[in-house]
């Protein structure tokens, strides 16, 4: 299928639908008319050589030649997030009892989270489309993506949050200078209420990055999947430990990793993907355990907020890569939460936000009970900062003593 | 003069005093026994070439043949710092009437701020030294970067702050598991019970990283000045702003410089280096406009809290290097280091510190006030992380509104 913008988005030749098949042209659509299923980027990737993407900038624009963004996109204004260190964590690991681990840490992306990678495709995306005020529902770390990228490229924002998020979030995502709304009800009210927006006069202009941009959007999390693969030296991990909001993430690193087989660019070994949740908002887990295909909806409470939708648009289909890879899907406590960011900040240096504690958590909790293989080579994901959710660690991190700057004072202090 | 770690330090040869010149095998010293001078480190480089730095990793070590540090310095537990974003800033550029204009954003490090880079140097020392303790006075930063550093490279850390700085990096300095200490007391106050200590057998078998380590350490700040030489293409700026709270880091980036021009890795051109100060905390600027070679301390007042050192130990060395380079050090109130943050924020999309703020802020004043040309190519560094002064710009960083998920009620909030 032809399509109308050939050179600005790249290698991509349409959208198709994940259920039917049904092929679209490149547009700001999202839902199949056929079948209402949601639609993704279909491409035509030709010839893709490591050397090409070896020789690229340090951030996701080396994967230009995989992603729907014009071969020029790293000269335009954006944040140039991506190629986020792969941490190997042998300290961590020993803790454990596991042979190979590492973090992938994507606190180290401009506003410190993953966010920033789907951000900067959707913003390529509002650009060739004419958006010029960029929108999404968040639930806190996409809010401070959005209007960071925005500002830098010159464009309007207007953001939705739940209005009980962390301070932190809400200062960061109303400092870049655009309209920062928030919403009394939660994530999916907040989501809802834009899919409303959309069809209204009021919306009907604007770019949502998770809803009419979302299949664009969606395809930064590939990015992920390709860094790991690379960073390894050209080797898929053996297992990966990922967490589960909506679950576009996990979906779109198996799809990155299907496409470096594809293309040649890594040999095809068999790897196995876990999805990590809270158990105060664990619908896939619970799918996952149940045995079902598809996932009951529920009210989220926990302090993993990121991670707080309890209708994800992309469950059916964690549970499918879950099965079908020999993964699986887990949950783990608040308590167990706080105690991953700890162990993960006292072992590797890695401050991680309460996401990060999801799935370093879960990982605990599947080597203990026998569900990972701690023999086998593993990745497990850090998509946020912990300074963006430091009330999860505040009463565990504070100072020993409080003393007089005097020698005694200090003996007084540490006399044991 | 040969000493006894020529494998662990790399091209270093010595330490030499900064006043009097006098040579000492490389050690946990600091200060000269002949006059009490600064040590700094003195090297033998020999050829180094733009290719081999190329070649090297996505990190502070891709410098490695021009620091102390031993040649397999970037296979050992380290947090990687450095190779941070030189974002071109076109739009901040554009409002204040500016032809070239980069930002040298040090948020993107793994504890966010540049203090990751002057510890990692510091760490590798102590483990040379024997060391098995890390330990600072900091001023909020450097405590955060010797925790993280510490529990990556398995050592105990013991950190000394002053007991009233920001929530956010009091809790990111315990979260590590090290000793914090809270001082009651200013920086400088800190600062002096440590050098205490470090002549107690409390303290005598600690690596402090910025008193008996302080020569290494040092030496972190200048992979700024290769960085953004580098990334300008092998090219030193015409202007950069720099902050002051010790000094240490602007006589670094002009010592980076220099090596650079020796060793023929850039071309030798004329360079203007300004500090800058928060008014709450400005003697070194006050020095300067009063046309004083010695710095008188003061008790600072400012929310730029990471710049807060009253009594700066190299002072002195920074009223020489603005002056011989024919750059200026200025300061800000406090409400314009607030405005410069919002102004990078919604012009760039980046989140600064308050010392950010202040860098932003003195660029703005010179360039408003004809101190600095606005057709030269321009560096601006951000040494530090919005997210870890809040409270600064909290008041300005609101929700536009708090509303229903219902577009009756979005429509009344956004009647206008």
């Amino acid at each position: 299928m032809v399509h109308p913008n050939a050179v600005e988005f790249g290698p991509a030749t349409g959208l198709s639908c994940r259920e039917c098949g049904a092929l679209y042209e490149l547009g700001p659509s999202f839902a199949c008319t056929e079948c209402f299923g949601p639609l993704e980027v279909a491409y035509d990737f030709g010839t893709v050589r490591r050397a090409d993407i070896e020789s690229g900038p340090a951030n996701i624009w080396r994967y230009r030649s995989l992603l729907p963004v014009p071969v020029d996109v790293e000269t335009k204004p954006n944040l140039q997030p991506g190629w986020t260190k792969l941490v190997k964590a042998d300290r961590l690991a020993a803790e454990l009892g596991m042979r190979s681990l590492y973090v992938k840490d994507d606190s180290g992306n401009p506003t410190h989270s993953f966010k920033d990678r789907v951000v900067a495709i959707a913003v390529e995306a509002a650009r060739t489309f004419g958006f010029h005020t960029l929108s999404c529902s968040s639930t806190g770390n996409l809010a401070g993506a959005v209007g960071a990228a925005a500002a830098r490229a010159g464009l309007d924002s207007c953001v939705f949050i739940p209005a009980d998020l962390e301070a932190a979030k809400i200062t960061m995502a109303s400092v870049y200078g655009g309209r920062l709304v928030g919403i009394e009800g939660t994530y999916d009210e907040v989501n809802r209420f834009c899919s409303e927006l959309i069809g209204d006069e009021l919306g009907e202009k604007w770019g949502f990055v998770n809803v009419n941009l979302r299949p664009y959007y969606a395809e930064g999390s590939k990015t992920l999947a390709y860094e790991i693969a690379e960073q390894l030296g050209w080797r898929l991990p053996e297992q990966i430990v990922i967490p589960v909001a909506s679950g576009s993430q996990l979906t779109k690193v198996d799809k990155g990793f299907r496409e470096l087989v594809k293309l040649g660019l890594v040999e095809d070994r068999p790897y196995k993907i876990f999805g990590a949740q809270a158990e105060g908002c664990s619908p896939v887990s619970r799918a996952y355990k149940a045995g079902q295909e598809v996932v009951q909806p529920v009210k989220p409470d926990t302090i993993a907020k990121s991670l707080a939708i309890g209708n994800p648009a992309d469950g059916p289909y964690v549970l499918d890569i879950a099965r079908r890879t020999g993964g699986a899907v887990e949950d783990v406590t608040e308590r167990e939460i706080v105690d991953a960011m700890r162990l993960l900040a006292r072992t590797e240096g890695v401050f991680a936000e309460t996401a990060g504690g999801v799935t370093v958590g879960v990982l605990t909790k599947l080597v203990r009970e026998g569900g990972l293989d701690p023999e086998a080579e593993t990745v497990v994901l850090n998509t946020g900062d912990g300074l963006k959710t430091l009330d999860a660690v505040a009463e565990h991190a504070r100072p020993s003593a409080v003393i007089r700057p005097s020698l005694a004072a200090f003996r007084t202090a540490f006399a044991n």
